[in-house]
């Protein structure tokens, strides 16, 4: 059994973690950090883990964390770096769902995250989290960023036009639309029920974290050069992302092609799914899995296609994708406790 | 592996059944019938399905029901009973999640349903599949009439107060809660996102068919005059219910003794969760799962318990008990293919 | 025209208060106070208001309160009671929405509220401003404790029942559901959107503040002894309060006779509507509108009526409320600038 | 006194045509017609009108349209042309909500609506109903095709930019999200809440009735090749749009001349709100309201221009704006009965 402990543990893709580790077969879930709630048992924060979680939150000093094979890292940024360096000394892996590990790029790190790189030299020998793109990087990695939700997305989008190099890479555009539950369990006015409810509306649009992240990976796929478009809007719905992809075409390629790119490169993907062409994904059919749709379309068969990916922010966005690293990198089938089937309605 | 058939396969309870027979253990999904979609695969109307459910729908007559181990019917009232017959001559077990097989009063039955019960000496063997409460009769049954959502959490938060004879039965309350689900799938006027969204209002609150089926269990359970005003409410949520019942006390008796008669009751049952005296459960805290969550109130230490109860109306509400009737009826564990953690947020 | 105050404009009950009176045709918008957002204009914080109200907040002490007609207190519990002796005497008029001048009995104020009141003797004159239940005392009163919105619908839902002597006074239930933005404007984990969105739950069920706010003024109308078993919702919709009141009849009355006396009660009050017996009134019908409605129910024609009430918890459960007193401390028609149709869908 | 009457009063835009009209100071309620509820007070169908309008459904031959002054449709396509040259025959104005006088090629209507047009040559002098940009001709009509609802956002948000030919028109693009209410008040399974809720997805991305229209509409406005790739989205909301437009520079321009375009076109406009440069407006600060908002944005200060555009699509999209034209057309100022302030939150 896998000895996993958590660190910040009392939001989102915490206890989303949790839901996922409770029933993984080959998980012993072992220690949860929170300093705030020191003591506090997990299920009474979290009443839907009452009799399937029985751990109680601990200060980080008491966790004995080092005594874990996996140690995940739900926190803000900046809390992985600090901590990666004691753990993997242990012998411990280190799978960060925050950004710490996510940019090779330090000085756009810094940038964007307004904190020194504590440890650059980790940064280097991190893999990049998203399997799919990275599957062998993964499954040698001591350390893991996971992919911010958005970039997942962009990235599957776009990975295989790009690979192919049948679009102007130049000149995409990501008008992508995220639940709230994208934004974390902090006490903000902004996403107040009453403020984010049966409202809508774009924000960062003339910057966000996401971006830069995005770029970096995308460059590795292609010589070309890349020029992103990212816009993010807020949906009121509690969880699901859904971008929508827009590239001009540079080859004279047909639909079937086009859809032979996807199946092709996605074809033997557990967590892809390349629906038929013309489709259109709901994010409620990924809802609670590991899931992630893609349908193409390519409007008045013109020289624009377009790319729709649904996933669930917090599953295959975030925590599911973790865990599908954590898979990896012990050896284990990558699906394993991850086969929950999407909750409709 | 125990062959499954399900009639009725295109609303809310029959989807939610193929989620969770599709993961079951010891289940073999062999048929689906539809008489309008004869032929679409069931995974092109409900996407997120796609990969994990490879049946299509099929017209009744050829769906070879009699082959099956198990049919559930999640159909409008008044099919099961039809077709039940037949299959329990062939030795298939019958579970409905319809009215046919609740009300052992055909007169009742009739009056709500407005149509006549064409097979009453079915109805005398059938068991009402209310596990906790009827958990014995289930297990040697040929056919199950699976309880209504209301219902489930009104006898379950009832039953330890009137078997225990401590509360005036005569004069129950119960102030019931429903998400939209609970009005299935079918297009109306009213349960359209515009209609039913950023809205409450009660319904049916001069009589409603949960009224009598309730009353009927309730009177197995005491020889006191039963009497209960049930008031459903629609709440804009998808799925989940809260059930808010007030009983007055006619028995000098503690609160620590309350809390007692239904730790006693429900101590051992592994859906059921009885919580702390005084506690607020969430309907979102059994989402996607077959929890049901019970927690008692003394306002003002006064003469009044209030007893709030939780559940997923499709889950506990229906098909997960269906399920769970099914485990029994087939020497399984009870809980086999039902543990899914709740989805929260 | 009316020179208006309004201090602490920055919540729910503050912006609709100025949606309100920025449309009020005898009002003039004089100042509008907050510390912390000092110098901001009004509109760069509620963007709905761009165009419509050029005011900016002020910082108390440069408000000029004093010159002010009338004051509204959209502020916390205690702030209101600090300010009005001055302004008072300044011959400004005060209405509070916050509890400060809505209950008479002092103790329980403290008990509740966890402060001291530090005027008593102005609680003393002020009028508790439900309008119709308290016409002449808010129209000669220089004060006037707006009501809660919870108090507003069991009052005036159990007034004529209560004031006709035909119910059990003693064991008042009410069963209520309020919409999110009654826990207003604050940054708060549990009014997130991810955490009350798709979730019902009761709570307070142990002890709530208006239930000592309505038992004070039910206690007015009536010489029997008044009992109240009070237990608030939270409805996943923005705006919307729903009632559910349950009274035992001791007289023996007909529909016809009960629904008379609601009739009677109600039959000129601009702002009340009385449905026909056996409606469900939706708290949308009365969505940015000042209208509370009101229908009647009597199950299987047994001892127990229930009174359904249904209002915007914003308007006339509070703003619209107070704009209406403000009317009539004026002398102005009462429905001056409330005449809003409500929003449906 | 404006008599009016409209047919087809009992879906979304029907019930909002009536909240507006009724509290219209120069009009006249007169007529609304619906066979199937023939003889049913307007109010029964929808409480929010209780005691605000007094009229019944009537059906159409017994409703006098042509004693009217003005007729709204608020029907499906092709009722409007059917009797539309009876009433104007009578002296009646038209005002279609539908799309029989939008699209003045006919070809593309019979096209996409896929009806033939019965009345060619009243299409010719019909005015298309954007106020902003056609009032001259609005003003004269005696027949009027009142815009789609993501016509208008489009357009209004990119005409300034063509119409100083300062973008690449040919490939335009428009990623539009409308809440629910635009599907209508027709009784089907895809805007149930239990499917729409909590769900976002594309739809029509093959191809949409309103991108004909709208390339007609804007190809009036420049010279250019006008290509466009629209979008439309399902948002979990009731009312709101938001449309999310990209166009690619052609011309050496900064922002504030940019934003200066935008001010300079729209800065006397009453319902059109151009917010300052980089602003992310939200649907709710349009909500129940006639504003349309427009932000611009440009990301990196790269070659793209991003134009983003919220309104209510019921009203500035849909009835507000027929409210408009109808001002104008019977000499009133144009914001007559039209200065709701938006509905928040």
């Amino acid at each position: 059994m896998i000895k996993v402990g958590i660190v910040g543990g009392t939001g989102y893709t915490g206890v989303e973690l949790l839901r996922l580790l409770a029933t993984h077969p080959e998980v012993k879930l072992t220690a949860i950090t929170s300093r705030k709630e020191d003591g506090l048992p997990v299920a009474d924060m979290f009443p839907s883990l009452r009799g399937r979680v029985d751990l109680a939150f601990s200060a980080p000093e008491k966790a004995k964390l080092t005594e874990c094979d996996v140690v995940f890292f739900a926190t803000p940024h900046g809390v992985a770096m600090a901590q990666a360096p004691e753990l993997l000394a242990a012998g411990v892996k280190v799978i960060d769902l925050a950004a710490d590990f996510r940019l090779q790029d330090i000085a756009s790190f810094e940038k964007w995250y307004k904190i020194p790189h504590s440890c650059p030299e980790l940064l280097k020998e991190a893999a990049y989290g998203l399997v799919e793109l990275n599957r062998d990087a993964i499954r040698k990695a001591r350390i893991v960023g996971n992919p911010g939700c958005y970039p997942t997305t962009m990235q599957l989008g776009l990975a295989p036009l790009l690979q192919a190099g049948v679009i102007d890479a130049s000149h995409l555009i990501a008008d992508c639309k995220s639940g709230v539950s994208g934004a974390g369990r902090k006490a903000e006015v902004a996403t107040l029920f009453s403020e984010a409810g049966d409202n809508f509306k774009a924000y960062g649009v003339s910057g966000h974290r996401h971006s830069p992240e995005t770029l970096e990976r995308l460059r590795f796929l292609t010589k070309d050069k890349v020029g992103l478009l990212f816009t993010p809007h807020l949906v009121p719905m509690i969880r699901g992302m859904h971008s929508t992809l827009y590239a001009r075409l540079t080859k004279d390629i047909d639909n079937a092609a086009l859809q032979a790119l996807f199946e092709k490169a996605y074809g033997n993907e557990p967590f892809i799914d390349v629906m038929p062409f013309g489709s259109h994904p709901e994010t409620r059919s990924t809802r609670a899995s590991n899931m992630l749709r893609i349908a193409l379309h390519r409007p008045d068969d013109g020289d624009t296609v377009v790319v729709l990916v649904v996933q669930d922010n917090l599953v295959k966005g975030a925590s599911g994708q973790a865990v599908q690293c954590m898979n990896l990198m012990f050896g284990l089938d990558e699906t394993t406790g991850l086969m929950h089937i999407p909750v409709l309605p």
